[in-house]
């Protein structure tokens, strides 16, 4: 269970949420431990049924909204003030695994099962959420539920199409939403008060620690770019070295150079990475001319990643020049990263430190949840649940159950401070 | 007409090669400038049967052999000697230049006929020959009749089919050879003396030297890798660098060391090239697990090459190593480089300083011509003319009339010492 030993036992009901979880792992189940439960697909509904089932049996009163989210609601003593918010999604990649999303649910649930249990009653109203296609694989376009209720969804999204031709108004009428009622399903202003998820970390951090649990300090902002570098192309045998102007060797010494500035500080979270590279004409004994690649740079410091773009930019002026190959650079994405509420993070520090001997570890998330949406409207926060070997979003995605149990015990106590829970 | 100044007049006709070179650019001609004269198609045996002509004009006595080659003889005074071939090819790239091996064909006929009107008799057998299928576009395997005459072909090499199904039996068929007689066509071993070829250059240095002409020091050896490298994938926001086994940036760096160690000595005429690359899964957000590509290593130095290819995979290992990449080598092609014989330089170099007030810059071959074919039976010297920014291989191709000539006369005068011509 690694270095961050459990002090006390836990109140969460471990065999419960593990049955659960394993329960609504066979929902689409592919290959040994994999899922394939596409949003708003047959499985998605059998699977939110599902876990509507065991929503009540938490009791929660729960309903389908018009954007396909299972919502269930605890109200609190003073259902005036802000509610807190806590979920996750059950939807999948079409390869996916089985913990994506669904411990950030199943724990939610359990939390709550668990305080009624234990003789708890909130002061705020508590609601638990699924988010209606999380994933974005079968439209192309996610974060669909969290959007959808704070009124962020785009013009003519539900025109978008699956590749069976199939919209998302059909898809989400055949799934049982009543679409005129998306208006009054958006949340008003100032409803939330704050957001919890809880979700595996699907990165190699906890799991290189050896560490179950980690807080999660914000979700980082991206600069995605993609650079086209066009030299001249030339016989590979014929054209001296001094001469060339060779597009990929101008690529490489970028490539290079970008990791080189990601890692100067090495006690940093900043990472940085050429996923997509193409060269023209791609042939062996021919000078590449044209090279076309991306650039993912992402920090949690803004000021950081500010001052890596600038000698980024900086190096690549140089090597282009240097090289005698032309450039253009464009910008496709640039957001600034989202912060977790110093309350919040406090607040599970607090509940760590009654539940582990030793600090959380504390993680910036590169991915993006639910949670980036909520982020525009009210304070958040997120705990990451190790994966083995950050493997994720692949029916090898793996997690362990008494991590997870740790994590929706942290959870739990988080939620108890968030929602002024008392014994009644 | 650059810094070589002829120190003579032309004893060749500049007029005559010219008209003779416009008229051959006209046979199969595309866009302005290019041309489009596949072997053995309908458009080269058009132009075979013209150059034909000019063998006659020029005294020839010629014959069309059972590979398709064009060959013009003039019997020298003792016909038991090794004869001396001179040479090159008219076949084009589908989308080739005016220039690429014709300047080698017509220059030898222009020598041969000045010769004569010269008054020379060659002491040696003199064969003009103008190589079947030099480039190798239509069945994919070139230098076919300078292998055919040297009984160098390849099983199966006449059942090679073109796009459109037709094997390279029936295009010598149709071609009108007589495929019975491809063993009588082969030559003796020892027939061939010495063979000669004037090319354009096909690379850049003699037009950025401003120099019309260079004569060749030998064909370069070149070294053919393919490189796969494999890493493991991971979302690109959230593995963090130290732990990244990224087989792209291991290859940035292994392109980068390439380049610096073919620049090592920058005297030196190494050459080095990664002309192919390519990712996977190649998606902007996901780390490269695996990375596949080509290595082009030339020199005419073979002890240097073998210096640079040790280090380079000192470093490979060494990359591979920090990154935790994995990595498999494949040798696709390593050739040994092919000198020029110091003899027929020697000839070449007193021609050249007959001819001009200064030496001749003197270069290696990164291309193939069929004087890598003829290399592996006799001696054998080239003759290089500029070709505008090195570019070949396109219907841009250029070359200036007048450096052609002085090539031609450089070839005249080294085909005069090489005969053993002597005035009747």
């Amino acid at each position: 269970m690694g270095k961050l030993q459990p002090a006390k036992n836990l109140q969460i009901n471990h065999d419960r949420l593990e049955k659960r979880l394993r329960s609504l792992a066979k929902i689409g189940q592919i290959e040994e431990t994999g899922v394939c439960r596409l949003a708003l697909s047959k499985e998605d509904k059998e699977a939110v049924l599902q876990v509507e089932q065991w929503m009540k049996e938490a009791g929660l009163s729960t309903r389908i909204d018009s954007f396909g989210n299972l919502i269930g609601q605890w109200k609190g003593e003073d259902d005036t003030q802000p509610i807190l918010l806590v979920g996750s999604h059950i939807d999948s990649q079409p390869y996916g695994g089985q913990f994506d999303g669904t411990i950030g649910v199943l724990g939610a649930i359990e939390a709550v099962q668990t305080m009624r249990e234990q003789g708890f009653q909130p002061e705020k109203t508590i609601e638990v959420i699924a988010f209606s296609d999380e994933e974005g694989c079968r439209f192309d376009k996610g974060l669909f539920g969290s959007r959808g209720i704070l009124s962020q969804l785009e013009e003519g999204e539900l025109d978008r199409q699956d590749v069976e031709g199939i919209t998302r108004r059909q898809a989400l009428l055949d799934f049982g939403c009543n679409l005129d009622e998306m208006e009054q399903d958006v949340y008003p202003e100032g409803r939330i008060g704050s957001f919890l998820e809880m979700h595996i970390e699907q990165g190699p951090i906890l799991d290189r620690l050896n560490q179950p649990v980690g807080l999660v300090t914000g979700i980082s902002g991206p600069l995605w770019l993609t650079v086209e570098l066009k030299g001249f192309a030339g016989h590979a045998g014929s054209v001296p070295m001094s001469y060339r102007q060779d597009a990929l060797v101008a690529a490489a010494e970028i490539i290079t150079k970008l990791r080189e500035l990601a890692t100067e500080d090495p006690n940093a979270p900043t990472v940085a990475t050429v996923g997509k590279i193409e060269s023209f004409p791609n042939s062996r004994n021919i000078i590449p001319e044209h090279v076309r690649f991306t650039i993912d740079l992402r920090d949690i410091d803004m000021e950081r990643r500010r001052r890596i773009e600038k000698k980024l930019f900086e190096a690549m002026d140089e090597i282009c020049e240097r090289h005698q190959v032309s450039k253009t650079i464009r910008i496709d994405t640039e957001s600034d990263a989202r912060y977790c509420a110093t309350e919040i993070m406090d607040d599970i520090r607090a509940a760590g430190k009654a539940l582990f001997t030793e600090p959380l570890p504390e993680m910036m998330s590169g991915p993006f949840h639910d949670a980036l949406a909520m982020s525009s409207i009210c304070d958040y926060g997120m705990i990451f649940v190790r994966c083995k070997d950050g493997i994720s979003h692949n029916p090898k995605e793996s997690a362990r159950y008494d991590d997870i149990s740790l994590g929706t015990e942290l959870l739990y106590r988080t939620m108890l401070l968030r929602s002024g829970a008392k014994k009644e």
